[in-house]
């Protein structure tokens, strides 16, 4: 494989591959969609609503000093999202798309993605994700994907959140590889930036087109879809 | 004066009052309407993507441990929206707008409240804020302000910003006032839950009528202008 991480020869080769989850793996905007659920109203509108509130949420109590799980933070973004945009909800509507949030679709491209590093036999692969674990292994459990990972790092073991640099240190701690070792992919441009900031060769996954803010740390590399990345396997 | 926070008796009176600036003290949505700047676009739309560029690069600057000032963050947020709203704006034009950004007019409800406070001497005033010290000197001066605070707080003096504690700790530490004699008042919610959970007594001055969000941590009153905690004076 041929990337070329800043300052990096473009010979340079990943020793193993750490992916964000929420956005990157899962498709988090199918769950409004998901069967049985039945709202009215701006579904979309609603699905970015409730992303930003829930990741809104998570700075805020990271910078706070007050960690709740991700699964409390997200049932909440949910609720006020409804509310904000006066979409009705029953309490069995809410629990049914919290059930659908354990499970949200992975990615076609992430499934060929993971499926060619695994046969490739590149490294390891991992998640370091906000999500709590409980959330991680039903979202890898329910696509089938347990076997590839070798490890699934939720940010609920140091209690903070991304992009804080106590979580995307756990990484290397938990691999036991250097971090310059570790290519991190994520859809998330936040999070593209906490990454480079720690220290991270980074592939930001813009899956929507949209331009990189100016938070001072820009990622080595961008691609469209994570296929693009299986296409630099030769 | 009788404001009722949280557990306190009503009785309860502010040995001090400790103010945000932007929003609060500052109306930050006048400053793309002065003189002489004469962008052509949606001028309100642009003024919140502003404003929700610079909050979320402090945030995130701040979780990834990677301050830089408010006048650079507000500079970049600026740019950035002008992009993404594809409103066109010469070097000029930028520079006119941070320059009316160093002096935002002051709310008329903030002029009174502070000139009748001062009159009560209720206690010490003071400010404070994400913004740096230039910038909050500016304000604060260019509106004629500057004999009320004992104190104008820079969150540049710990190199992070709201909601982090470390911000929070500035007040009562150069108070030399307990955290739960001195009456925050913001009109960030999120300033707002950030204080509570630090231990102030907190007004919310709600000035867009908008939701509280559930961070966990609610403000001991909310009022929709600073007029009416004057009316409080008694």
């Amino acid at each position: 494989m041929n990337v070329p991480p800043d300052g990096k020869p473009s010979h340079w080769t990943p020793k193993a591959f750490l992916f964000d989850a929420y956005g990157t793996l899962f498709d988090v905007h199918a769950v409004v969609h998901c069967d049985g659920v039945n709202l009215v109203g701006d579904l979309p509108g609603l699905s970015q609503l409730w992303r930003r509130k829930q990741i809104e949420s998570t700075w805020l109590r990271a910078l706070m000093e007050r960690y709740e799980d991700f699964w409390h933070i997200t049932e909440a973004a949910l609720r006020s999202a409804l509310r904000e945009l006066s979409i009705p909800a029953s309490d069995g509507q809410i629990d049914r798309l919290m059930a659908a949030y354990l499970c949200p679709p992975a990615f076609a491209d992430a499934k060929s993605l993971l499926g060619l590093l695994h046969i490739a036999a590149q490294g390891p692969l991992a998640i370091l994700s906000n999500g709590s674990p409980p959330m991680l292994e039903a979202a890898v459990r329910g696509n089938g994907l347990e076997w590839y990972f070798t490890e699934i790092i939720s940010v609920d073991r140091v209690k903070t959140y991304k992009p804080s640099p106590r979580v995307y240190a756990l990484g290397p701690q938990l691999l036991n590889l250097p971090v310059e070792d570790i290519l991190f992919v994520t859809s998330n441009s936040w999070d593209a930036a906490g990454a480079k900031a720690f220290g991270y060769p980074v592939c930001w996954c813009n899956r929507s087109g949209i331009e990189m803010e100016d938070w001072g740390f820009a990622p080595d590399f961008t691609v469209r879809g994570l296929g693009r990345i299986a296409e630099k396997l030769a």
